[in-house]
């Protein structure tokens, strides 16, 4: 851009100019299909636009719940028929309706320790209470989970909604294991809890990498949010729900929904556009090398640089490494003293619910070229073997 | 469309083929400004893709608030800057927001009887209490506010909110006069009360005709929403809040816009390109002129066609008049018998937040032709006769 630098008028910063950032998982723009999405765009405005610009069915437009169904449905074996799906803004603004809709202030939500910290605002911003659970390489761990859930119904207080990242989590990179899959949809099961599973890296990798879905497995008793900010672009704030038929009614048969009808009509009809003329898993192959190679970068550069006593992830897909530091050293500290050599993480703390250590970073790959990330982790091991 | 029909790629049907419906506060499609906004679109993903495409900053783009705030501030003259801004994505979603983040469940919130009827169910999926307060032909009754107030607190209830519509009311089409919005802000001052301003209408008349805002009026209690669903077209889920900076900063920095970023990154920017190079003022003026000329047929049909008894409003601008009965008269018999001739109408009973009358009916006239208009009132002239 030639403008003068405007922060409003410019993306959520990776980082200012000069540096490298690991801190935020933004998709690379060099991936958008941009000459494509210009040209559904421009079709559905020729082709349709009294329909794809006026207020649209509150479930969302139905060719593209019908390109959803099928595709998801034929990647993992599943049967889904409309009454099981909608047409969302993405993953964020429907755990935001699902909070108005199926919470109340007060409910406790269990959360993985660590999870997305940007969720537990949202949470929170409903008068929730997260409750953490633990987890290991293998994702959260269910007799963890059975303990907590029982010292708080013991304590007199009922958990309402589990929420997970089952897949290449955020912040820890980490995939739940099937095993742990069926625990916990049997543990939720016994429970009576509402499992919201936020599964927006799960396309990122070849059909089959991902075990099974909660929502196949738990299919009475599943939100599940999917987006395509991570497959297509962010800034068409466009995804999908799959659930329960009677829950997704509640959801988009709802005041905000028939006010405004469904979410974003035009995207919606050229995001459909988009999936009909096949254009979409040609399009996920050739970003899946993307990010493969991003992720491998960083798991080389990592092995390479990083000082003894320090411990990662080893993510077999996603945006995302988590990072532990050896005995006492502080993330707080470090970060600091990155950031002076011009490399930006982020600080692990806010990803707990409760209890944080100040001993872990999130680092994202997502957005950073591969000789970047080899350079900018040499710099971070350089600052952490000094410290 | 060839296709065969499907309800969910239609539109949020304003009634089947064949009828003529007064029911749904559509804007006309002829009056979407395709070509334009088809350009703005293409403008932007050649020349900014990596921008509009990305997560977005929370408070929204930065050019588009800019582009607002000359535009609102000149019109109305006011003053404003940056922070008392943000670009959001319609009234509903907006006020869901709101709710969300400063009211909670159980609060007291109050509306005009009527108001929009899924404005009360927003308010209600969030476990808000909506208390109406009476209005006439010049809007919420000041007086009548000023009783509700004082026995709410009497009872040991606090107010927490005013919902208003102040300009082209949906339903009634009345607007609050300007003595009368000099009173609101006067008692919410001092009541406490947060006012919510929904003007999605105010900019379809002529600046001038409608009084000076209840922000312009209130701007430290005031948050105002406004929407391009009306001026441009509801696909395209766009529009813009003014508030205080505190408030107006805790409805953007918030869970779910931290995790999503701002409302609809692409369109934002298209739409700026849009306002950027005058399209928006020559586009009002002209669509102006559509529902006027709806209007003045509706209320000459109304005139011409209405048997003695029957009242209704003159509304000077926006898409609804509405209509009481004469004596004891009911509006769902009516609707029925009206159905059974092929003109849909709205009953009006769903727009009490308390105590419906069953007395009013809402007529839209915003998506019907003038021709069209007329025929359909008159039918219902001669249902209400044989009634």
């Amino acid at each position: 851009m030639s403008e003068q630098y405007d922060p409003l008028a410019s993306v959520q910063a990776a980082g200012p100019p000069g540096t490298i950032s690991f801190v935020y998982g933004l998709p690379d723009p060099d991936t958008f299909p941009v000459q494509e999405l210009c040209d559904c765009l421009g079709e559905v405005l020729r082709r349709r636009a009294s329909l794809a610009l006026q207020y649209g069915p509150e479930q969302g437009y139905g060719p593209l719940i019908d390109y959803l169904r099928a595709w998801i449905g034929r990647e993992e074996n599943l049967h889904l028929e409309r009454p099981q799906m909608m047409v969302t803004g993405g993953s964020a603004p429907t755990l935001d309706l699902i909070c108005t809709l199926l919470t109340r202030a007060g409910d406790r939500v269990l959360v993985e320790a660590p999870t997305y910290h940007e969720s537990l605002k949202l949470l929170r911003d409903h008068r929730l209470v997260p409750c953490q659970v633990p987890t290991d390489a293998h994702g959260v761990i269910p007799d963890a989970l059975s303990e907590r859930l029982e010292q708080l119904w013991s304590g007199g207080e009922c958990a309402r909604m589990l929420y997970l990242i089952p897949s290449f989590q955020n912040p820890s990179g980490v995939t739940l294991t099937l095993e742990r899959r069926r625990e916990i949809v049997a543990l939720a099961r016994q429970h009576r809890l509402l499992i919201v599973e936020d599964d927006v890296y799960r396309e990122l990798a070849e059909p089959g990498v991902v075990p099974a879905s909660l929502y196949a497995l738990g299919s009475e008793l599943t939100l599940r949010l999917g987006s395509f900010s991570k497959l297509l672009a962010p800034g068409l704030r466009l995804g999908w729900l799959i659930g329960p038929p009677t829950l997704v009614r509640r959801i988009y048969d709802c005041g905000v929904r028939n006010m405004s009808g469904g979410w974003n009509p035009l995207i919606a009809n050229a995001i459909a556009a988009y999936c009909q003329k096949g254009l979409l898993e040609p399009h996920l192959s050739q970003i899946r090398g993307v990010y493969q190679d991003r992720r491998r970068a960083m798991l080389e550069a990592l092995e390479a640089y990083m000082p003894p006593g320090t411990e990662w992830t080893r993510p077999n897909g996603g945006f995302f490494v988590w990072l532990s530091l050896p005995g006492a050293m502080g993330s707080a500290a470090t970060v600091a003293r990155a950031r002076k050599k011009s490399v930006l993480v982020l600080p692990g703390d806010p990803f707990f619910a409760e209890s944080p250590t100040g001993q872990y970073f999130r680092l994202a790959f997502s957005y950073v070229e591969p000789d970047q990330i080899h350079n900018g982790i040499r710099i971070l091991g350089e600052v952490l073997a000094a410290g």
